[in-house]
């Protein structure tokens, strides 16, 4: 060696050997340091990202059947089968307008705090993702940059709105015609739940403010809410509902083990609702935030559960299993605007208020003679409205901002809502008949009952309005 | 520096500072730069891969109670807890038969262009899988190689298996043999499914001419519904079920809501029967066509309810819940066999076209004096057939050899089923005895009611064959 | 090159160019190998940990629904709400009870060989958990190190002891009042269940012994079959149950299908169950582990069922459905002591042999006059110490270990149980009165009837104790 010595110079000797020897100890021996240090890589997080989407996605779709079972065991058996076919076809009729029109509405090209995005029909994947499909694999680096598959967010965002659209099937059942609920639906799906999601998730003026809202108690549930609050306001009470001497008529579920499951599908989708909407699975920190929000989630709905048990008692004079069941999906609801950073204790508080808010609802919709049959205005609405609104109270942020997203997306969608169900009951009709009523939609209208050989209770009708 | 310019080589010398700066910058700073370009590792593939067929099976298992609950509301409520035997009865017994014999029958050693795999008992992991679990980490190569764990695809496969048993038990409800009806499920299971299997997944003949079957239009619906209407045919239809007159006797529902229920949880299923036959998820295409996949199976499936909705009225008189709710399936088994490479707006097409054919079926089954009692034949079956051929049509693919694989596949299914049928009629009995048929197979054979305290409208049995 | 080739030695001179060269290529050109040999990094494994802890957790909670459905069958009509409302409750307050207390004394600083963890309220993140969701990027590390989120290992176990409490609900149902049954829940899931979890699951005296328990067959299974006969024996049985000449009064599942959408339910969620109790997703290891885990769950399922349904007319007289479908429960639970190492074929003999057990054990519980109204001590106690030892016979391991675990923990639970329920009977009561029973917990107590509006059979009550 001394002769190198001598004649290469000090400096670029060691750094070749140096080098050298970092680089191939390095690359050789990575591997076996790397599972304490290496980050995921692009294509695995691509994957990981997509695949959450898919996975929760399925699970948020499986919500319309829990929407479905509760809606059909709170009903009478009389209106059981019309609930059958309100549900399979909104959500069906949900999905084709958000990819003829809503989806590009909501997230295509909305301008840095503007108020809409594209009138664009169909959405689809972009060209790499085609190419890639089609069998171009230089087209990976593409997709990949993107972070995940365009489509899984679509199919993610789609069982929103489907759920958005079930939330407002529940609460005027029994008295709707289909088909008015049906074209509902539509707009619902193709314009007035994408327009409001432009502001906030599409990136629109709400969302410039800093208007936080996880995976949506205000943006889903009480946009579903205020439109069915529209809707009971316009198509008015049940027949009887409301007696004349100021007493409320009961109508208790004619199904409870069916509600009980849909509470149990809802509760179970919504681990899918709020973990998916980390919106990514690709790193520590996203699969960390998606741990503690679904144990924030559950807390928040169990600690619905006792609330709404406890407080049922002394406000509606019994144990009351329709409001604990409420109390689950009003904790849910509560917690669904802020579960990626609130404490877990605070989850329980949170969701605890909302069963008391939602059990107190009950009682306040039947005050105001308003006949919601599901409960969903105190579950979603009101539940919703606190939830927004707690993501500021606990964790120091803009209560202002809250607010006034809680108001303006109030505002637009009772408003529309309104105006849509009164030009629907202005031109073709949005409440049944009332020998229709009393006959019941299922053999008056579809003429197929839900359970044609049980023999029922003959109905007593001595309470007309 | 001037001394090393002049002894060393000046390629040698920037060779070497270049190398050496490249592999240290390179490796150290690599995975900063990674995320955007680096591929899933091979041990991360095969967990991915893994992992799909793990998630999206259990998903189809699920399937199992959907064909239950839908089954179950469908027939006349005397029957319903045969029903429930039934479906857990061939679950289990088409997992067990599939162990011991169809796996490897339908993969194991298919020749290229062969007609069938090896004759076998049982089936199991490799060797080096065996060692893995076994505690040996030095096989961990030799199980990465492999893609995916053999155990995970036998999951995935048996659930597909159990699909097939399932359709065929609604389509001949309320009057097959119990037992005659599991021996069926048993031969099905084990030869039946896994030699047209063998043709296709597995390798053989038809796979080997291109024919194309992305999830089982064919090779799963067509062949349960193949195999039903030969067990309808065979059996012949439910006393009272065709009037001498020739008027068809209504036969609704017993239980609307279940009936529901079965398709949303089918629908759910979907997403893991579609999705999982992506076979893999470990890489960025994967996942990409795989959403695809579920996006087209979603807009399948709601074009086929929305088609079944208006053409139900003037085909079968009125908004027809029944047929509505099967159209959602045969929406969803017309997009099974190209689910991949469709547009998303030809997943629309050919799931409306499914609905339409659907419901114009239900009526031609009835015309035809085949007594199908949950619609099995024409979601499954005509459905089935549309939609591996409209992958051709769509696509552009081979026609003509789809068509022969519909050809092929149902004769031979169809022939080898109705032998089975009718062998089993001639032996041990296909048909429950007349009285057994009017008092119902619960109180019957299982002596054991399914709702024994509600209580149920006497049957009017005044039109007997 | 002949003049570098004088001055540099002939050693260095191919050391730099050789390493030079190997270093580029190898990390230039790695990637394209790298598929075949690289390890799942640090980071990625995390994920999947986390990820499989998430999705197989929420599985887990919706096993809570089957039992519901599986008990609001079971049970007569009449007390069909008491069964929801106390499903919905028992879920609620064990996953509060568990994150309040319960967590820490199974899990925080069980000393090894201890018997008990940490007294102390609420359980939450790590500081690096929570200083990583805080948005400090520098804490991945640290958290990446722990494997899996930590709150994701607590969601995983929680719905474990809610599967526990829901086990005791049904044994004891339509004779125990809601409130002690509460309570009970609440202690068995802050106290009793964590206990016994620190002597196995959290590393106290039994697991250093090598007591092996996969999944639960008996800290789950057992423990909550103990409790439950516990709970029978000091309630005793319904009225009427058993007549004073000694025969038993049948008392059919007054929803047969509920019963059996149960038990699918289960069936699926147990892929939860089991599945997930690999703990980890982050390996060919642990992936080829859980699809045997699936793949070994899904055949004992099934021969349970097939035991069940073969033994069930030699010894109950029919082919009796409700033996058939605990049949499959009964192989579920036998199996998940250890499903991640017996072979295949050993599944179906151990699934079996816990459908056999099961169906005896229903006989052998009305020889005793004990009252089990949904079969869960057979099911779960029985065939779980069956699946313990089985463990041991099977694999060659540990017997006498096995049956100390049996003993011990069934010793304890039983014992505490039973000194729990005796407690609240004494105090606030744990039996309905004689007229709440023969009315039904529904309307006397709930006053919310499950059908209000189906029509009953009047209950003959000419049978009384």
């Amino acid at each position: 060696m001394t002769a190198v010595t001598r004649i290469l110079p000090r400096r670029l000797r060691i750094f070749l050997i140096v080098a050298s020897v970092l680089a191939v100890v390095g690359f050789y021996a990575g591997p076996l340091f790397s599972p304490a240090r290496a980050a995921v890589d692009g294509e695995t997080q691509y994957v990981l990202n997509t695949f959450s989407f898919l996975v929760w996605g399925a699970l948020v779709m499986w919500m319309c059947a829990g929407f479905t079972m509760l809606e059909a065991g709170s009903v009478r058996t009389k209106n059981a089968s019309m609930i059958c076919m309100k549900n399979i076809g909104l959500y069906s009729i949900a999905g084709l307008a958000f990819f003829i029109i809503g989806y590009n509405l909501m997230y295509v090209d909305v301008s840095t705090g503007g108020v809409i995005g594209a009138f664009r029909f169909l959405y689809g994947p972009g060209e790499a993702e085609k190419a890639l499909i089609g069998g171009d694999s230089g087209a990976v680096s593409a997709v990949v940059e993107a972070g995940y598959s365009t489509m899984s967010d679509w199919f993610f965002q789609m069982v929103f709105v489907a759920t958005t659209a079930s939330i407002v099937s529940g609460a005027i059942a029994e008295r709707v015609k289909m088909w008015s609920f049906f074209l509902f639906t539509l707009l619902l799906a193709a314009f007035i739940y994408p327009i409001v999601g432009a502001w906030t998730w599409g990136g629109g003026w709400l969302d410039k403010m800093g208007f936080q809202d996880f995976a949506g108690s205000n943006i889903v549930h009480s946009v579903g809410g205020w439109a069915a609050l529209a809707g009971i306001m316009i198509l008015g009470p049940r027949l009887g509902k409301f007696r004349r001497d100021g007493t409320v008529r009961p109508t208790p579920p004619s199904n409870v083990v069916l509600v009980t499951l849909g509470v149990f599908i809802l509760w179970f989708g919504w681990f899918g609702f709020n973990g998916g909407s980390q919106l990514a699975l690709g790193s520590a920190l996203d699969v960390t935030a998606m741990s503690h929000v679904l144990v924030n989630t559950n807390l928040a709905a169990g600690a619905g559960v006792v609330a709404a048990m406890l407080i049922s008692r002394p406000l509606l004079g019994r144990m009351d299993l329709f409001a604990t069941l409420n109390g689950a999906i009003a904790g849910l609801v509560s917690i669904t605007a802020g579960p990626d950073f609130v404490d877990h204790y605070w989850a329980i508080i949170i969701g605890a208020i909302g069963g008391l808010i939602c059990t107190v609802g009950i009682k306040l919709m039947e005050k105001a003679k308003l006949d919601d049959v599901v409960g969903a205005v105190p579950a979603h609405l009101f539940a919703g409205i606190w939830g927004t609104l707690a993501v500021s109270i606990v964790a120091g942020g803009n209560f202002g901002v809250q607010l006034l997203g809680v108001v303006a997306i109030g505002a637009f969608v009772f408003a529309v809502s309104y105006a849509v169900w009164r030009v629907l009951a202005l031109s073709m009709g949005l409440r049944v008949d009332a020998n229709v009523e009393r006959l019941g939609q299922d053999s008056a209208e579809l003429r197929i009952e839900a359970y044609p050989e049980f023999v029922l209770m003959p109905e007593q009708d001595d309470e007309r309005e």
